[in-house]
Order: C-alpha cells, then structure tokens, then sequence
C-alpha cells in the first residue's frame, strides 16, 4: 500500500505517523529513481535530500513559512510532496514539470532559481519583508556547501548576519559541490568537531595556561597573538558562523529524520539568525549515485539496475570532449596555455587536460567571478588562460569580462559551451544571452564555430589571438565532420561562402549554418537559390563580404542561436546602418522572452530554428511582392 | 629643499635615508592635497596610505614585484613615487594622469581597476603565473576593509588560501569603506586583539577547565559544542584569515614607517599566502578629511584652509538629489517602497531617505550581486524595492537581473545613477553599457528621462509597474526646470513629440534630448526643420510613432549617451527590421572603444553628442545627395 498516495500536499505529510516516514522517504526516492532514470535529471542532489525535505515540511509550515532552495536542482522531493506526485514523471520535458522550483508550478515554489548561491540574500529579503508587515511566518534557506564558495552568498552571509532576523540556513554539506570542493571554505566546513579537535584543544590550553602568568608582562598585544597562534588550527564552522552573527547547530546527520524533525523544532523558537549544519550523502539510497556522485550530480537518461548512462543518438563526439581534446594538444605545444574553470571540470570536458597538466589546470570552484579575473591576472604575465564555462554562468562574470579583461585588453580565451538552447534544465541554463552580453563590450573578439573541426581551429585562432576572445559552441553532439590534424589559426573577422545562390543570401553563425545550408538545398529544389555563408565572427564581422552581399542582393537573413536583442542579426544591421548601406533584413533567432525547458531540437522547431523553420520564414522574405 | 623633487622612481626613494621619510611622506601629502584641491579626486583613501606606499617601494622592487591596487583610489602616492611627480597636476583631467593605476602611464602600474574588491582574483593570477614561469618575484595586493565585503574579493581569498602561493595581502583597515561599513566581516575586523580579548579568553578558559573532566563523559561531540560555545566572542580576523589558509600579522599601525618596512622585511621572506592586517587613519594629515572621510572619499575641488567643497556651475539640484527626494515623497505615500544601496547612500542620494525611514533603507556594502537578489526578494513579498545603484557598478549584478529578477518578472525598481559618460572617473566608471547589457533581458522596462522633472515622473511610474524596470539618468546637475508638485504616472512604451518639423526628425533620449532640440533649433536657422521626439522608452519603444515617423520621412537619426553596440538606437534598427519598414537610420552615441576620462561636456563633445557636434552629424545626413 503507497503511502505516496496519500500525499497531495505538506498537511498529508504532517498527518502522517511518524512510524512510516521512513517508508515514505523510500517511495519517494523510488519516484525520482525512475523518473530520472527516464528524463535524466538532478538526481544526486536531490536523493541527498529527501529526509531533509520531509522534515523540512513536517517542522514548518509552507507555503507560510519560505522553503528557498539554492540551485534549486535539489527539490525533486519537495516538488513530489507539493502536489506534483503525479505530474512528476513529466519532469523536464517539454510542457512538464520544471527541473528547478518555478513560481507558477506551485504556492509551494517560493523562488525561481537555476544558478547557484542566491538563496541567503532571497532569504534575507523574504525575511526583511516579513518583518516590515509584521507577520510571523519562517524563511528557510537550503544551501550545498559548494554554493557557499559563490561570491554572492558570502555576500548574503554577511548582510543577513547583519541584520541578524528570524532566519533559517540549512547547510547541506555533502563535502563536495558537482565536482569536488575547491578552496578553503571546504577546507574547514570537514574540520568538524572531532575528538581531535578536543584533544589538541586540551594540550594546547594547557601549554598555554602553563606559560600565561609569565607573558603578561610581554603586552596585551604579544600575549593576545600568542593565544592566536595557540589556537589556529582550532577553528571550526561554528566559529566561522557565529562570527558572520549565526548561531550555529549542528553539524547532524542528515538522514536521521527524527534528530533533523527535533532540531528544526527547537530552531522554528529561535528569532535570530540560525545555521544547521547537516552532513547527508549526495545520492543516498542510490547505489550508482552514491558512488559516482559526480557523473550521477545531473545525468541523462540511464539503466536503473546498473546505473549504466544510456547513450544518446549517436557516435559523434560532443563539441566538450572535442575542445577538451583540442585544448590538450595545444597546451603540449604552447606552454603559456593554462586552463580554468568554476567547479565544471567534467562538464567543459577539462578532465584530461587536469590529468595531463595539473600544474595548468585551476578549478576555482563554484566563482565565476573570480575565475575571470584570475585570468586576466594570468594574461597579465603573459600567460594564455582558457576559461571555459557555460554561456549562462558567464553571466556572473559579466563586469569581470568587461571592467578586468577587456579594459586591459588581455588574452583570455573564454571557451563557452552551451551556448544556445540547452534543453530539458529550462530558461535558467539557456546560453542565449551570450552574444548580447559580450557584443558591446569593447576590444571582444566573438565567434563560433559551423562544427566541431572549425571548433578546433577557432580554439587555435582563440590562442593566437592577443586579446579578448571568446568562442562559443552548442551542448551536444558535433555531427561527426572529419577533424583536421593540422590546425590553424583562421583569419580574425573573415566569413565562409558556402553556397552559391542568384536569389539571395543566408547568413549563418555556429549551429545555425547546417540548418540553414539544409533550408537553402530545399528551397532549390523549389526553385529559390540562396547563398549561404558561415559567418563566423560576430565581432569582427566580415564588413567587406556582407556589405558586397547586401548591395548585390537588397535582401538579407541572419541566423543566429541567441537572442534577438543585441545579438548578431543586430550588428549586421548596426553594419548596414554605420555603411549607410540599405539592405532589406530578415533577422533569425530567440524572441524577446526566456525560452522553456524541452529537448533542444523541439525548442528550435518551437522558434523557427530549425530546416523547416527556417524554409518557411526565408519563403515569405524572398517570395516577390 | 624638497625631497620630493629627487624621487623620480622607487629606487630613488630606496636611497632615502630613513630619518628623511617623514618629511617625504609630508610632501606627498602636500602635493595630493593641493592637486585634489583643484581637479577633485579620491584623496582620503590616497592620504590614508601615504607611509604604506612608502614602506612597499622601499622593501619591494617595483616592477619586478607586483603591487595591485584594490579599487585604484588609493594609488596616488605610488603614481607620484613612480615618476609621475610632474604631471600629477594633470590627474583626472582629459589626457592626463588617470585617478586610477593604468597600464600605458608606467611599467609600476600592473593592473587597471577602478571597481572594488579585485585585487585578491588579479594577485592569484600573478602569484600562480610568477611561480609558472619559475620566477621569484614578490606579489602584493592592497585591499581595504570595505572592499572585502565583495563576492568576488571573498571568491579571491578562497581560492588565494587553498592555493597558498607566495602571495601577499595588505588589508588597509581604516574601519570604513566609502561610507560606514556594513556587515558582520566589518564586525569581527573591528573586534581586534585587546585586553578585552585576554580577559575574556582568562575567565572563559578557566571556567572551561574546571568543567571539563567531569563533562567528557557525554561524548565527544557535545563536548566539543560547549568549547565552542565558551569562545564563542573570542572570533579574531586572525583565525578568520588562518581559516582561509593565510598566514595573519597585525593588526599594525599603518602610519608607522619603521613598523611598516621591519614586517614587510619579515614577511618578504616568507613564501606562503600572507596577510598583513594594517589600521589607517582615511585622509590622515589634512583635518577636513579626517573629520570627514566619507565627504573626503571622493570630492570636488575644495578649498585647502577650509575643506569648504567649491559649488559647481550652478544652482540647479542634481539628478541624484531630485530622485532622493522624489523617492522619500513617494515612500510617504506608499509604505512597500523600500530603498536599497550598494555602500553609497549619498552617492545615489538615499541620506535623507535613510533618515526619514530606517527600517526601510538598506545599505547592503559592497555588494551589487546581493542587493539585486535581496531586492528580488522583498519584491516577491509584496514590496517595492528601489535599488540606487551607479550605472556601471550594477554591471557586476548582471547575472542577478537577469536570473533573479526578471526570469521571476519581480517589480523591482533599478534607480540607475550616473548612465552616460560620469567625466573624471574614465573609463572603469563611464555607465556608457547600461543600455545594452540590460535591453536585451526579457521583462525589462528601460526609460530615460530628459530632464529632471520626467525623472519625478519616471521614478512614480517604475513604482507603479508590475515587474522589472530601470531608469537612468545622468551625473551632475538638472536643468533647473520647474518640479511638478502632482507625480503622475507616465504611459509606458509612450514618446514625446517635442517638435515638428518637415524635413526629417531626431529621436533622442534622456541626457540627449535637450542637446538635439538645440541642435534642431540651430539647423532651423539654417534652413533644416527637424522635428525632434523624446523617446523616453528603449524598451518597449514607442513603435506606433517611430514607424510612422520612419514612414512619414524615410530617415530618422537617433540620439543616446550609450555605446553604440545594442543601446537605443540599435533598438530602433530592430524594431524597423521586425516591421519590415525602409528607412535611412543615423545613430548618434559613444563609438566601440572606451571612453576616457575628461570632463563630462569634454568627452561629449569629442564624440559629436553636443549641440554643435549633433548639429555636424545631421547636417551631413540630410544634406541632399
Ligand atoms: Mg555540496
Ligand atoms: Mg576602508
């Protein structure tokens, strides 16, 4: 009989016997199980966090009280026991239930999020406006370790340990972000209160009480210094939270639900800022996951019974391992070549490089920010940093790519994956900002790629180049075109004729210019006879050649895989109008709105992006009046 | 005899005799305040660190050894050491010495900044190329207290510690950042070694001691919990920076040389991550800026015997002074309205605000990317958030509009000061990009008004609105045209026809809209009738009336103080794209470089955005072919 069933909302939750939570918890975990099995998902994250999330919704009272999820990757069983049981097997499909909290889902879902280390400054606000309208309801913040290496949160931490509210933080310490933990926060969130701990406390104590009569005389200062000294491998997380304003519990384990339920009871009485420290592991009750925390953090579709990753559709390699690749070879013959990333050295398909060249790999862990102007520090001394990082993490980089590197003018190669559409993870991963954000931006140099072999080849133009410059390349498969051995930088600013055509032109850029070459070979056959060009660049654009084509033809379409604002379709017609050269213009891409969750190939069938899309837009711009 | 006058390099203040230092040290004080006294500048934080830039040159070898200016505004001294004594006149003015390090005026200044809380990412970077390249050089940053309440600087330090590379780190401590500090780290900065420190720690531990056998007994953990607990106020920054993986001394009298140069002497021979905690006194040896540091942090010409502050051109009130004052009306009327600043509460206004309702202001530090995310939400409760932030300093919240604001279509209101060129500052603070990083965001209202009085209006009907808005206007003085007493919301997506004309029309915005009706009026006599709009709107644009404008004329110009790339014109070209409408297009705004640093109406004129400059530009357009 399905307890699971019975839970329609938190209230059933509440109701039910405290006996068969556990059985609950199991149910639960065998939903996301199966559904991840199928759609692929957070599945990790969200299986460390199942006692949690159920003694979470037994101790308060939501949607009163705030439950704010950092990430958010993490709330598949909050998600489940908020009414979604039932839709839940839609996760991450088109049309389905988002992978990610989403306000219009559920009252439930108080906070939008995707991004990491949001949720104690969210919280802080929550907290802040609850306080100026008198009301007396909760706000709970769930943040992973790995978050708290964001700039951002420390940020939150600060201000709202300030503030010091009626807060809760929930630290979700499961010693590792997606991949391992970097940094010193890491470092001492492990150095938990142990017996080590007190035995070195007592030695040390001792040997100083022994010697404190005797320094009095040296000074406050020296004698305070000395107490310091004694003591500095004495520090532990509540230290640290207790000097932010917190009052720190914990750390507990986060699997035993009634320790979590009695805890949370005790803090739901508290009206000050409170940290709980929980230790839980990534994947529980999961074998394959709990082994592989890293691959199993976000995975597709798998084989339940051995947790084997089913492969996609086919054998072409994804455009991450080939500029992972590529970037290994590069390094071996350029030794200025280091390369970055920000807690992804799976996922921007780094791993082997960090083998073969350790001393030149940094992850800085979850720090955008910082990862950009560590590189700009590199470039300084003559140094080639390849940052590579998702399009849509960027964005926290924006004034660093900006006021650090491009002021400065320095070599940063920004390698950014998953720019476009990223499919099922939804509006929050989408790398469609990219070309808006960096176009402006003075001295960028902007490009990407038709496949994965002009992939390679940019990647060597990137090093080459002796500024800022970024190339950016869809998540997925390339479509296994032949790699040239030889590689070579390509001209800055010059664009490909691929086609031929008497009726017009095509302008295409990166994973634009297969579909538009499709489009074109079936408006042939029709009749109509399109020019296709691989643009290439967005910045420089290839002036000479689209300025001889806008003359030659009147009439242009631009194809792009980003946003309509400010991307590259704008600066052909920044290019037209700055010539004052008068061409009509067809712009292709994202409209003015956050783009959904779905499998890539349905989100640009939805907006025209595809062979068929584009076919039929370019038919009503080129048909005669 | 002047001393200064010998020193045309470090290695000239290296053969100083010692006892000679302090009558240099006078000197250079002498020289920021008289240079400060008639070109403006950044001269407390500069008098605060005239001995610590002396012992730095005297104990490192610049340039050999790296020396990283957090924020830049300090760096006078080491700019007059470092062979620019003579023209240090010239600082801040067009072509002249930059208030901030920069790379093309010496081989001392390693790295350009101008926004916080760097300096730690740039240090890393130097630090780990040095010891890739197999050298030896010392690095050092300098970074002030308010400067450590940044994500990024926080990202910086835990990466710098995890490192531990050879790396130094002052920490300029003078207990404030631009205005008070904010935030627990201030809090636990301020609480310092001292006899209070020993007392407690005394009595504590004793009391801990005589508990202790018979308390081990309930295990490990909870006894371990009630050592915590007892030390719980004993936190120092010296266990802080320990924890992070630093080496810690201080805190130091940052005003005593010898002191100075014996610890740097130590710590030069040290090769592990160092921090020197060093406590300045902000604007030491001038009394008007000591009394009043936060006046002092950045000024304009002053008076030297007095401090009196030199009124500008005129009476009109500033564009900042009008929107604090609007805001404080309108918080009366409406009780959601809550005003948020990023550790400028006079810079954008906020002081009498923060009087008049300090449970509904906050200063949040140095802390762009947590003031949105706050902002986003207090908006999700109910609230009206205003956040009053520099156009150039929200760029480091880029992702945080983006993801958490406008993703979630939360009313937040961003109040953005100082959009367009800001003169002296250059290019790290010009807030040319706003424009464009933030039209292309979905759910975004982006509005400018063209005076004063639309800014009343402006500020009412971003709070009226239900989701994402932003306004900007410009550094410096009003027109001094009358306030309306009566706020009325404005219709959004609406222009302003300000003048027909038969022969072609100018399209401008905000701090453009005066200058091109002067222009129009100019080009009148001449025998060109412009018919000149007010835009207000970059986003929604004002469609109806630019297409039929487009229409009615063939050709339209369009005006803004923005970079050229994705701003408001750029807007104009898609709409006319979009509605497949013909028309010859001028845009007039800032080219694709960055701008450097002059006077506000200097910089508009060299770029063609003054009365004659747009009066030059339209000519030619409409001149007949
Ligand atoms: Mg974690
Ligand atoms: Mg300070």
């Amino acid at each position: 009989m399905s307890l699971l069933n019975q839970i329609n909302a938190p209230e059933d939750l509440k109701r039910l016997p405290q006996a068969d939570l556990p059985k609950l918890a199991a149910e639960i975990r065998q939903l996301i199980i199966e559904t991840c099995a199928k759609n692929g998902g957070h599945i990790a994250p969200s299986l460390g966090v199942v006692e949690l999330t159920i003694a979470l919704h037994k101790v308060f009272n939501s949607p009163e009280d705030k439950l704010i999820w950092d990430v958010g990757h993490q709330a598949y069983a909050h998600k489940i026991i908020c009414g979604r049981r039932d839709s839940f097997h839609t996760l991450r499909t088109l049309d389905g239930i988002s992978g990610f909290p989403k306000r219009c889902e559920s009252e439930h879902d108080v906070w939008e999020v995707g991004h990491s280390s949001t949720s104690l400054s969210a919280a802080t606000g929550y907290a802040v406006a609850r306080d100026l309208a008198g009301k007396q309801n909760k706000v709970v913040a769930v943040i992973g370790d790995g978050s708290m290496t964001g700039g951002i949160a420390f940020e939150g931490l600060n201000h709202a340990g300030h503030l010091n509210r009626d807060l809760v933080v929930v630290l979700n310490d499961n010693e590792m972000s997606i991949a391992e933990n970097v940094g010193a926060v890491s470092g001492f969130l492990s150095r938990t209160s142990s017996s080590e701990f007190i035995h070195k406390f007592k030695r040390e104590t001792e040997q100083f009480m022994k010697h404190a009569k005797s320094d009095m005389g040296n000074g406050v200062i020296r004698f305070a210094r000395k107490i310091e000294n004694s003591f500095k491998g004495l520090f532990t997380p509540a230290m640290l939270f207790q000097a932010f304003g917190f009052e720190y519990i914990g750390p507990i384990d986060g699997h035993d639900l009634p320790l979590l339920q009695e805890t949370m009871e005790r803090v739901k009485k508290l009206d000050t800022a409170v940290l709980i420290h929980v230790i839980t592991t990534k994947g529980k009750g999961y074998k394959p996951a709990e082994q592989n925390p890293s691959l199993f953090h976000g995975v597709g579709p798998f084989e339940i019974e051995t947790g084997k990753v089913l492969k996609g559709k086919g054998g072409a390699a994804s455009y991450t391992a080939i500029f992972g690749n590529t970037l290994a070879r590069l390094a071996e013959e350029d030794e200025r070549v280091v390369a970055i990333t920000a807690a992804m050295p799976d996922g921007t398909g780094l791993t082997n490089f960090a083998k073969q060249y350790p001393g030149r790999f940094f992850d800085v862990g979850i720090a955008e920010q910082h990862g950009a102007t560590f590189a700009a520090g590199l470039a300084c001394e003559g140094k080639k940093p390849v940052f590579a990082v998702y399009s849509t993490f960027l964005q926290r980089a924006y004034d660093q790519v900006l006021h650090d590197v491009c002021i400065q003018n320095l070599p940063v190669v920004f390698a950014l994956d998953r720019g476009g559409v990223v499919g099922n993870d939804g509006p929050t991963h989408h790398g469609v900002f990219d070309l808006s954000y960096l176009r402006h931006i003075p001295n960028m140099t902007l490009m990407a790629p038709k496949d994965e072999n002009e992939l390679q080849h940019m990647l060597k133009t990137a090093i080459m180049h002796s500024g800022p410059i970024a190339l950016r390349y869809p998540r997925g498969n390339g479509y296994g075109v032949p790699l040239d051995q030889d590689l070579k930088p390509m001209e800055i600013g010059k664009a490909e004729l691929l086609r031929e055509g008497a009726d017009g032109v095509l302008i295409a850029l990166g994973s634009m210019v297969y579909p538009a070459l499709d489009a074109a070979i079936a408006l042939a056959a029709e009749g109509l006879n399109l020019a296709v060009v691989n643009a290439r660049f967005v910045k420089p654009l290839d002036a000479e050649l689209l300025l001889q084509l806008a003359k030659r033809f009147g009439k242009l379409v631009t194809l792009e895989e980003n946003a309509l604002q400010g991307g590259f379709g704008t600066a052909v017609l920044e290019l037209l109008e700055e010539q004052g050269v008068q061409a009509q213009v067809l712009r292709i891409g994202f409209p003015d709105q956050y783009i959904e969750q779905g499998e890539q190939h349905e989100l640009r069938a939805m907006h025209g992006l595809d062979k068929d899309g584009i076919a039929k837009s370019v038919r009503m711009f080129f048909k005669p009046a």
